[in-house]
């Protein structure tokens, strides 16, 4: 058996062409903002890519520049600037912030209906209770991925390796409102770890391990998704060894190329969405 | 200067007596039961204070003892059979579950409705957004304990030394409603716990190390809440260095005889509010 590659790519062009026709509804220009600290590469390789994505479909982008060694209060005062900006609709937190930042606490002071990654934790609350304002892009670009195989969910078995609940619970709801039967955490030290893997029908793995998973923990069939981006040896690989897991699986995302431009496609998307109910109410 | 100690089982005493009163205005016996899996003596203690203080106050306990070897599919079961109880306003599932159980998955099978410790993560969600059933007993008990001392709180800050966020989110809210201006997560390893500590106004520990907290880790006069329950050469301590933080502190929660009575006192009031609420719906 040989996985199926899930163009990310492809499903990422899909989402452009819905926020594109949204922006042409509203008839506004939304606006995104960056807060990126320090000179992280990878960082500001992320933030370029989301500045572009913005310049293709008719969205003001913002970036908001720090130093490394920026003090806290002047990141917080960043986040309140863009809080207040009437032309911003929507901004992020560029992550990793430099070790010295409290991450919890300048995403924290982020004005939810502002949250374009929807990860604050008043927003992740609101996602638990079917209130939301907006689906965290990366969730909902990984129910787009899983979506995209056309495979029927209903009563299957899901797995998420990860090792933060605020990733887990807002992503186990949407797979729950999918269909899913079962929503399972597994952490990446949990002795369980394997069998919990060999059980899944759609396994999710967010670790920041290079080839931590591999074919021999993979159900038959399964729809794998790999969040992980990591760099080994001058090469982009991700949570799962690609070529061991191919053999088992029935579907793969591709690192890079796979969750990577469906959540900043979500990014967009959720942005206008902001926009719309900032502006217009709805 | 010498701490002076929050005297718990009066706090207790307090929330009993409205417990009791609340009881007698229902005019029913409310119910709670508690699911106790394995022989931890520790266990068996607190399930056992937790079954004495309903039989004081007319609460009706039902007590679902399992091995320690049970199956997940048994602790499920036992959960759905209480889900399902008419007689049942509110139960616990008494942590820690011996280590092949699945805590999360357990807790999260637990109706809402009846989640009597309140730690649910749609309770939890609910509470972040305001629309909260109830405050999870541990919670509100601290709340209590900082409230007894009459220290104004606004303006205050407040930092919690926790290592799970799920503790952290409903605490620090509480709290922020409570009028402090700051409200800090500090996780035990964390390389600025001293600095953070040293700017408490309000500290509140729960990391489960024996005398992890010391004198010098205090800002002269704060209130101190222990959360911890450690087992010492045969003695119960807290996380606080009783000794050297009463020096510096000025006020402190003995262990025992601190948390542990409130949070009881507050299980069996949350027990009396969820039977209102799903007999008389108010």
């Amino acid at each position: 058996m040989s996985a199926k590659i899930i163009d990310g790519k492809a499903v990422a062009a899909r989402l452009d062409q819905k926020t594109a026709e949204l922006v042409a509804k509203l008839g506004i220009r939304p606006g995104l903002a960056a807060i990126l600290a320090g000179d992280d590469p990878a960082s500001h390789l992320y933030v370029s890519l989301k500045e572009k994505a913005c310049a293709r479909l008719g969205i003001a982008f913002k970036k908001v520049l720090l130093p490394a060694d920026a003090a806290e209060e002047t990141v917080l005062a960043a986040v309140r600037r863009l809080n207040d900006d009437p032309d911003v609709d929507g901004f992020i937190v560029q992550l990793p912030l430099p070790p010295h930042l409290n991450e919890d606490k300048v995403v924290a002071s982020i004005d939810t209906a502002k949250d374009a990654d929807g990860f604050h934790v008043k927003n992740i609350a609101a996602l638990l209770l079917r209130r939301e304002l907006v689906v965290p892009g990366l969730v909902a670009g990984i129910m787009e991925l899983i979506g995209s195989t056309g495979a029927v969910l209903a009563g299957k078995t899901a797995v998420i390796v990860a090792n933060s609940r605020v990733f887990f619970e807002p992503l186990a709801e949407m797979l729950k409102r999918a269909g899913t039967g079962l929503q399972e955490y597994a952490e990446s030290y949990s002795p369980k770890l394997r069998s919990q893997c060999r059980s899944a029908d759609i396994l999710i793995v967010a670790v920041g391990k290079p080839n931590f998973i591999t074919g021999d923990m993979i159900k038959p069939g399964a729809i794998v998704i790999d969040v992980g981006t990591n760099r080994l040896g001058g090469k982009v690989v991700g949570d799962a060894d690609a070529a061991s897991v191919k053999e088992a699986a029935g579907w793969l995302t591709p690192v890079p190329g796979g969750v990577g431009p469906v959540t900043v496609a979500m990014l967009l998307l959720n942005t206008v969405k902001l926009a719309s109910k900032r502006r217009f109410g709805t």
